[in-house]
């Protein structure tokens, strides 16, 4: 079979040239002798990789040098726990904005380690919309508010980050890190799992500003101490090196293609495409207010159990794979990240406006 | 250049013919048009990936139907802290036998969360063999009792395990992991960091005795809660699915291999010829006692900086890379893992031999 066009919201699609570059190093890196996979974590040949890692994204999003940059494990999920471990640590309090399904998950393991509270939520309409906040909405002894920065299930993004004044603002951006500039200096951390835009899942980035470490929970596991992650650079134990090296991988060819501001104008040409299709369309609906809407997650409905699946099972047999809404949501998801070409968009869109002439 | 003979304690050499597997199905995985690397760790093809390493794991080791088979991530590190969180839920107590610096970390790691005893220790000879116990030397009313099964920095193993009664015993074997048959009825849970004998870093492979689950901590970050990854088949989050796919590529290797069995015998084999040559040289001493020996790690010093340094420069020139002792202990160690060909062990002590004739 050929290459599909996948839009899964993650593990997702890899840009073809790098996953080519790393089958061709794959039994033997450079003057090495070996795989990246066999390579003590301690060797010169990975320190380079590791390095240039760390140097090539600091470049492409600009971070200020008070910040570290971690890789970590344990996804998303395990930074909802060393999140208030590490940082819920002056009055034992934090604040989260609830704007869908991993927010909500953020908030709930955070309620083991303190006072937390939910400043706002869009749960009211299945979270199709970012609430406004001011900064009024946060309790003023809190240790950081939390957002989610894309959501991935619901497609809705931030636009207007809130207001939280001097108190640190940390937040997931898992399905959108990398596809547009993002001002760091905004934020005490921003994280992602790597498995949308970066490489594959199991390798966590985590930018974080270096005065907010150090006064983490006693109780915290030792790979969850921040501080000792930074301490260490990332090497207290044996990262995941394969999954750094992909990284690494894909923050070259983003530096080769332009770099951020370059890949913000092809992510929005290709979500306008889709949107545009989808406000005029009579069979397929957009479900998020246009003016929260994601430029990597694009939830879309017809509103028919049946006919949903004869899209997904169609599109699947014609090579576009994977846009099946979530199962807590149900309807479709087109994923279009960094590495789907421009030219995936337009065909899915090309079947879609056909699939409409023949199902209308 | 070509492949080297890579002598690494960690992440180590892995076989050839899974690498180029690998590298072979980096584009397009099957029929599926895309790598692992970019698919749903929900989609079929990822479900039967880790099914069938599951399967061909328990296989492998024979293992009982009251385990269940985790893949976690965070390294053996994680697990020092998430086995108190989980398993130090009766009496608070448990006690850990010190046989090197993994043992020790764990043991530090632990008396974050309870009372816990260093049961025996060999730090006195600086961890070169393994201490004799009795069920007399555990305390009565612990929670387990842990022990490093392979010690990797030492080069020392257990063949014979700790009678800890009816107390279950909790094994690192990060190092030793399928390098020949283990008894698992014999352990409350066996856990091992996958980059030795198994795969790429950043997977950790836990088998655990079901009865054992669900009394953890309430403070246990989600993530470490090994009863939500066994009730989630590894899969309340996204996993580190390319890690596990490598693993079941390894795991089909050892099967077509001849198993445990045939693997034991290749590797002592493998290890006599380095010990014998160690025990009888003029010039290289091994540092462990005869009874305690790992087949997998073989330190061995010379006793003189400038020859131990030139010794180790030479053998790299010579394509025999990472022969260099653990930062913390010094002299020379090889790690000949299940992936290390008997033709490297051979050709390493021809190398050694002639090394000896010009410098002794």
């Amino acid at each position: 079979m050929e290459r599909v066009y996948n839009f899964s919201a993650g593990p997702a699609t890899l840009p073809l040239e790098v996953l080519e570059q790393a089958a061709s190093e794959m039994t033997n890196y450079g003057e090495s002798g070996m795989s990246v996979m066999e390579m003590s974590h301690r060797s010169k040949d990975f320190e380079d990789i590791l390095e240039k890692a760390k140097s090539d994204l600091k470049e492409l999003l600009n971070i200020p040098d008070n910040y570290v940059i971690l890789f970590l494990q344990g996804g998303a999920s395990a930074q909802f726990s060393a999140i208030p471990l590490n940082f819920m640590n002056k009055n034992n309090k934090a604040d989260y904005i609830i704007t869908g399904q991993w927010a909500k998950k953020a908030f709930e393991e955070a309620q083991k380690y303190g006072d937390v509270k939910a400043a706002a939520s869009s749960e009211d309409k299945t979270y199709s919309y970012i609430p406004k906040t001011t900064n009024e909405d946060f309790r003023d002894d809190i240790d950081y508010v939390y957002i989610t920065g894309n959501n991935t299930i619901y497609g809705t993004k931030y636009n207007e980050l809130p207001d939280t004044g001097d108190i640190p603002l940390i937040a997931d951006y898992s399905s959108s890190f990398l596809s547009e500039p993002l001002d760091i200096s905004k934020f005490g951390m921003v994280y992602a799992g790597a498995q949308k835009n970066v490489g594959p899942a199991g390798v966590v980035i985590a930018i974080i500003r270096e005065d907010l470490l150090g006064n983490e929970n006693k109780l915290t596991p030792i790979m969850m101490n921040y501080k000792v992650q930074a301490d260490n650079n990332s090497l207290y134990n044996t990262p995941p090196t394969y999954g750094i090296y992909m990284a690494g991988l894909v923050f070259d060819w983003l530096k080769r293609n332009g770099g951020l501001e370059k890949m913000k104008e092809k992510n929005i040409e290709k979500a306008n495409i889709l949107y545009d299709y989808l406000d005029n369309s009579k069979l397929f609906k957009p479900t998020v207010n246009k003016e929260d809407r994601s430029l990597m997650n694009v939830p879309f409905v017809i509103g028919d159990d049946e006919l949903e699946k004869k899209f997904i099972k169609e599109a699947q047999e014609n090579g576009f794979v994977n846009l099946k809404g979530h199962r807590t949501v149900g309807g479709m998801r087109a994923s279009i990240y960094n590495a789907m070409p421009l030219e995936g968009v337009q065909k899915l869109v090309q079947f879609m406006k056909k699939f409409e002439e023949e199902n209308v």
